[in-house]
């Protein structure tokens, strides 16, 4: 069958998109989701069509196609492309199957990826994968043999030597060790490259962060270079199309906010089996607002991890910290980073905690490599901080990814401060997290919180607990407006 | 904010969309499936929001509106409009919490119907709506609550006097006992007010058939006045807007072909509870391609079925029959219309299963009523038929919908012959489905298979087997190719 082109000037950011009348669809017996293949001058393109109901928006005879199609084909508004059935792919019946609680193998977790990566599945399709493995859950195999098909349906880098990693869940705001660990580690002399990503529902994540400094969007073989020069990196993953299904997963996690436990633990795995790293340090934060919310979730997540990291051949450890409260003082790519240069610089009013922990997490990474016995990591660890050879090893990797001008601290600012005497009981992640976000984080990179107080600290009546920094008047009176119905502290 | 409006020219069939360039969007902190309140003149409407990665089709300070936007807000191109911030429905919660394992309330159903029904959901949130009942179940409770609220969120009509109804669970290539049984119950006196679907994977549907006698789409005045002249009307349910959330759960249920226990039962129980149903017989056929593919499963529906309808204060009877082949000889709108005709007619040649099949169910149905003992309706149901009342009623029917032009038989035409002598011993549903579908049916009225030898009958060496129609020479052919794999007869 040929249709006349339509050029609906929209880009759909990836996925195949064709748009039939429902006239011509309900003739050729074609649902919204089912997938066709276009044809022009030898160029083949496998679409997910879309149904218009208008005669407008698409007439009978034409087929509206997004901007990736016509490039793809090379065809032009007006053209005439030939159009033929094809089924769904195979994947579908997999992801079906594992609704209705089959196991999945290898091969078939591989022909999933390989269609999520490609952009072959629907939203819906996609939805029905994480359902599925929600609710009936992924055993280890899966998991293992889901991460691997993450692996292989991406790219896998190698960097020189034996290379190190670290990885902590999310939930609590300010937790920036990575930023601390990776210039101690490589001043050590290990290889620990480490890519990390945006913010998705916090206020920043150590790309953001780390992008107050230095350039964090490299290609691939600039961070190969970088990594040559300083046996480090702190860079965005997104360029080295790593594990490239994982991303798309996560984009239909996000609208109901869900994180199957086997996800979880495929993303992380897969991230540092794709940079091939030896020793990985996880750090699972336990608290009322991480993933680890009880003490039994926590112990099943450090079970889970290492059982799949020994079938993958790495060398895991995890640590279970305390998440039930904010590390750090500032809360915003600018103040998070100010943070760790403070730390960095021995600076004395530089956060405790941010410090305390990234000594310990980078003392366990040294001890890994076995070239430092249980208990002279730590030593280890802190003097090399404490002599500034960290800071010295931080500029080398600023300078090879790149300097940036550091942003301004957001000049619109507010202090929020106690109605009474007493100590700090609570401090609320993701009251403080949202406070941040509403204020403009992670997209303004000097808006955020800077904690003045931290938890069991003790506070007079009419003192500062914090201060809001927004980058405009409208974002810090929106911030307000939040603050006036739940600060996220508790005095007692 | 204020953003410039872009006339996107699309219409998305309901849901409502705008569309933000990802600048925008990123500065906004807004995502894609995000809920964004747009207000233009004291009118306002929540609009779904998609994010464009290109400047062409959406650039920055613009925002893109599909037609029902535009049309709610009374908007043009180029004009001004504002944004405001909104949370996502209440309703995600629920699912959420379902996701995981929470049972929900009449009131949480009651939200999650109600935006379903508004298009206030996007394809990703009903989609774990799905998966959510498919994998954690549905007790009766939730259904019986679920039912309601599908009611409760369209339209609900009342017709005079007890009203009689039934349904069969699909699956069966050729089951119309539906056009038989209304004419005869209706011919008995009793009201029975039939609203059926279109085929959404089988090669007819109830109104697909009845439409080559009668026009099925009327509007409810219409459809009220048929029934108040005749006492009966086999019409298409779309324009009456009952239970109009089930149509739009099935949209994102046929992507992968599921159809949770939970959702058929409530799918089935919204329909006839909106017609306020007080008689009900439920045919649930077993077979291996239907719904009830062993003894257990069907035991199982048809305790529930009667459990839930109990609960709505339906009396409910339900029988299970045999499901494993055809009934009937013609499978394709037309041919199936033939089949009821000839039975309506006496013809000595119509096919006995669908007439024996739709006596015991009118019988069963009068029964129901109280007005015949056990073991009468059958005999009266029998005089009805025999005495041509039921086709003279069936005429008064097509009148008062309205006569249609009978559609003509496929002109292209191939005999499917049998390559040995023998017994037929299987007949596939799902293959003569699909074969059908592929010469054309549904949309091709004309086009289908007449079996020429039923389960358990003798065939010699090149006796047909069946005849295929279609109305072009294309499908034709590809139904041919289709044949050469699987005949979908075995002959032993």
């Amino acid at each position: 069958m040929k249709f006349r082109v339509k050029d609906m000037d929209i880009a759909s950011g990836g996925i195949l998109i064709a748009i039939l009348n429902q006239k011509d669809a309900a003739k050729l017996d074609l649902h919204s989701g089912d997938r066709i293949l276009l044809r022009n001058d030898g160029s083949e393109a496998t679409c997910i069509l879309d149904i218009s109901e208008s005669d407008k928006a698409v007439p009978e005879g034409k087929i509206g196609l997004f901007e990736e199609v016509l490039d793809r084909l090379r065809l032009k508004n007006n053209s005439m492309v030939t159009l033929r059935f094809t089924g769904k792919p195979e994947s579908v019946v997999h992801i079906r199957d594992k609704l209705y609680g089959k196991r999945l193998a290898y091969q078939e977790l591989y022909h999933i990826m390989d269609d999520i990566t490609h952009d072959r599945l629907t939203d819906i399709e996609k939805t029905y994968f994480v359902s599925a493995g929600l609710v009936n859950g992924w055993n280890t195999d899966e998991v293992v043999d889901m991460t691997r098909a993450m692996v292989e349906t991406g790219k896998r880098v190698k960097f020189k030597g034996r290379t190190l990693d670290k990885h902590s869940i999310g939930g609590v705001p300010g937790n920036r060790t990575t930023m601390l660990i990776i210039p101690i580690v490589a001043a050590a002399g290990f290889t620990i490259a480490k890519t990390s990503s945006r913010a998705i529902t916090s206020p920043a994540g150590t790309a953001d962060t780390m992008e107050c400094l230095a350039n964090v969007e490299l290609p691939e073989k600039k961070i190969k270079q970088v990594v040559r020069k300083t046996k480090a990196c702190m860079v965005h993953g997104g360029a080295m199309n790593l594990a490239p299904a994982d991303d798309k997963i996560i984009e239909v996690e996000h609208p109901l906010s869900v994180d199957p436990e086997g996800q979880l633990l495929a993303s992380v795995m897969a991230k540092k089996y794709s940079v091939t790293a030896r020793h990985v340090l996880i750090d699972v934060p336990m608290g009322k607002s991480t993933k680890a919310n009880t003490w039994k979730k926590a112990k099943r997540l450090r079970k889970m991890f290492r059982l799949v990291g020994k079938k993958l051949g790495m060398d895991v450890r995890v640590i279970i910290t305390d998440g039930s409260h904010p590390i750090g003082n500032g809360i915003g790519p600018l103040l998070e980073a100010e943070d760790v240069m403070a730390v960095l610089r021995n600076d004395p009013l530089a956060s405790e905690d941010l410090r305390r922990k990234s000594l310990m997490m980078a003392g366990i990474l040294l001890e890994m490599t076995g070239k430092y016995k249980k208990g002279k990591g730590l030593a280890k660890a802190r003097e090399i901080l404490e002599s500034g050879k960290a800071l010295k090893k931080m500029e080398e990797i600023i300078r090879a990814q790149g300097r940036k001008k550091r942003p301004k601290l957001g000049v619109f600012c507010h202090h929020v401060c106690s109605g009474k005497i007493g100590r700090v009981s609570q401090i609320d992640n993701d009251v403080i997290a949202k406070i941040a976000r509403i204020a403009g984080a992670p997209a303004d990179k000097g808006a955020g919180l800077f904690l003045r107080k931290k938890i069991h600290e003790v506070v007079k009546k009419g003192e500062s607990l914090y201060t809001v920094y927004a980058e405009n008047k409208f974002k810090l009176d929106l911030a307000m407006e939040f603050i006036r119905k739940n600060t996220g502290y508790v005095v007692k």
